[in-house]
């Protein structure tokens, strides 16, 4: 039953991989056997600040992690402008990968990503680490329930954060050449993957960008939002920023319930999430007020979601190495709808807030 | 000092009446003297089962109401439709107006109603309850922070509830004659409101209605939402439904903070009300979490609201009795741009979701 560890290679230092790096040593079934960067002296300084087992190995190169036959999945957490090249040649060398979002610039750049992982047979996620905290799942539970929730109607969702001065001068996430969707791909991915989970992945119909998106002087997105429509009257608005104080929130409406988070991407605390329902209120006599008031759910977890996400992933590879099972497709799946939704609100930008249709 | 109670007649006995009769009774400085159905028995019956003082008069037509010398002001919960007449009529009676909302079907009728309150010098406001809750006074505060909140950018508020199958076949609300505007006069009505409290009752430049929204056979609007956008860049979206639970957001971002609100149109508790609040947030070492959490803040009331709102009015009418003051103005212009916010909401409903200019 002890199946070895999936073993870990990492392309490239950037901050979220010392996450992610943590992620990969709490998670039960993985380990972190090498790490590349162009720099040799980053990478060597970025394995000792992290902690990661001495017999890592530390590259000058992303292609060397690439040509380690130790490494069986990599996971990328380079600028979005180098997920084409460093991910398809990931698949082509049989590693599994493990791609942070957003996943591509583009969907037909992420089509090239997904065929390279299918037909090398590898599981392809990407790294959105809500997904995997227990309390999706019991959210998903109560959002599925026809008695507590019903019908969905109306889906709202915001994510957004300060950058603040240095972040907005020098981030990869405001660089053209580097992450061309800015705060749509950024903070914006989260916000349309949260709407697709409560719809459970039905993709709308119509997206139409709200008015007056803010950029940078390089054209790159700060700041904007849309609608989504779906074909039987459902209705998404999203709003997602670099300007504006941390907001990470999901609100659901049901024809008999409600649902929402506030801390959606990242828990405010790491073993502790909450979220808030109300199902089936009603006015009180006169309408003095209502009943019954929101009710809170904490959802514990022993593992932070990130290394639930490593978990669940590495799971996926060992069953692929150990028992020749086939890749998931579910992952690739959503990831290219979230990036479907994405191209059709800068679609929209593009043509100056026409409504665009969502073609899967 | 001891200035005299202000004397309030009632036009209708609505469900609503009943709540604003209490408030009446439990403001300081008013007290019901009459009340008017076009049936004497149904009058009769209210003031019994509202516990209306035994020298309150009950009359079988509002203009008996009107024509009472002992009516100092009254409060007008009829149906849409039916203010124009009646609050013109009162106006000219010399009775200072309490007008439910929504106040007109349109500007132009509106306009005609407070052209009669100002030659006639009353007092003119409309019953929008929550504005007078001390919690009201206590979120601006926050809001006009600019170190706990800084520049506002965007703007979202929800007012839903469930009419279930009685309320969608019967209701007011839902009739074409009696209340046009459906949802957008009602549940929407507090969603603009709440907009343009926040933006300092700045008006927004552009409003461009979410397509799709529900009508009833008869094409009154169940439910329907908007972006809102104003000249500097913020941008603001609302959904107000008869069709989803209960819901009474108010959601805002600033630069450096956020501020939430549950409960905004009325409090889930009469005497206590909260909101939450978050500046300067970041994420902590490695983004494992976030800091600081939302913070709640509880503000007391020792009078509901809709008794804070009569008192409020019954001040500004003593003051215009006892001491010659001239009517606020402040009431009758925020009622007049909130219905100048749904009127261009409507108009691009009808325009098949374009955006329309918003002129006040």
């Amino acid at each position: 039953m002890a199946e070895p560890p999936v073993r870990f290679g990492i392309l490239g230092c950037a901050n979220i991989a010392r996450k992610v790096s943590r992620a990969i040593t709490l998670a039960p079934n993985s380990t972190i056997v090498a790490i590349g960067s162009r720099s040799l002296e980053k990478a060597t300084s970025f394995a000792e600040e992290n902690g990661f087992p001495a017999s890592a190995k530390v590259y000058g190169s992303y292609d060397a992690v690439l040509d380690d036959p130790d490494v069986d999945a990599v996971y990328i957490p380079l600028p979005t402008s180098l997920h084409l090249r460093w991910a398809v040649l990931a698949a082509q060398k049989k590693k599994h990968v493990l791609l942070d979002k957003p996943v591509a610039l583009n969907v037909k750049e992420l089509d090239v990503i997904l065929e390279a992982c299918e037909s090398s047979g590898v599981q392809f996620m990407d790294a959105t680490m809500w997904m995997h905290h227990p309390r999706t799942l019991e959210m998903k539970e109560f959002l599925s329930d026809p008695q507590r929730f019903g019908q969905l109607k109306s889906l709202h969702s915001i994510f957004s954060y300060v950058g603040g001065p240095d972040f907005l001068t020098n981030d990869i996430r405001i660089k053209p050449d580097l992450d061309a969707l800015g705060a749509l791909g950024d903070t914006g991915w989260y916000c349309i993957r949260a709407i697709l989970w409560a719809t459970d992945y039905q993709l709308p119909k119509i997206a139409t960008a709200l008015p007056d998106p803010e950029f940078n002087e390089s054209g790159v997105i700060l700041s904007c939002g849309a609608s989504l429509r779906w074909e039987d009257g459902k209705i998404a608005t999203f709003y997602c920023s670099f300007l504006t104080n941390l907001t990470m929130d999901i609100r659901l409406l049901g024809t008999n319930g409600n649902l929402r988070v506030h801390d959606f991407v990242i828990p405010f605390k790491e073993n502790a999430a909450p979220f808030y329902v109300t199902s089936n209120s009603r006015y009180i006599e006169l309408s003095l007020g209502c009943d019954p008031p929101p009710s809170e759910h904490v959802i514990a977890t022993d593992l932070p979601q990130e290394a639930l996400m490593v978990k669940e992933f590495a799971s996926l590879v060992g069953g692929i190495k150990g028992l020749g099972s086939k890749p998931e497709k579910k992952w690739p799946n959503i990831s290219r709808k979230t990036q479907v939704v994405i191209d059709a609100v800068k679609a929209s930008i593009d043509k100056g807030f026409e409504p665009v249709e969502v073609v899967f």
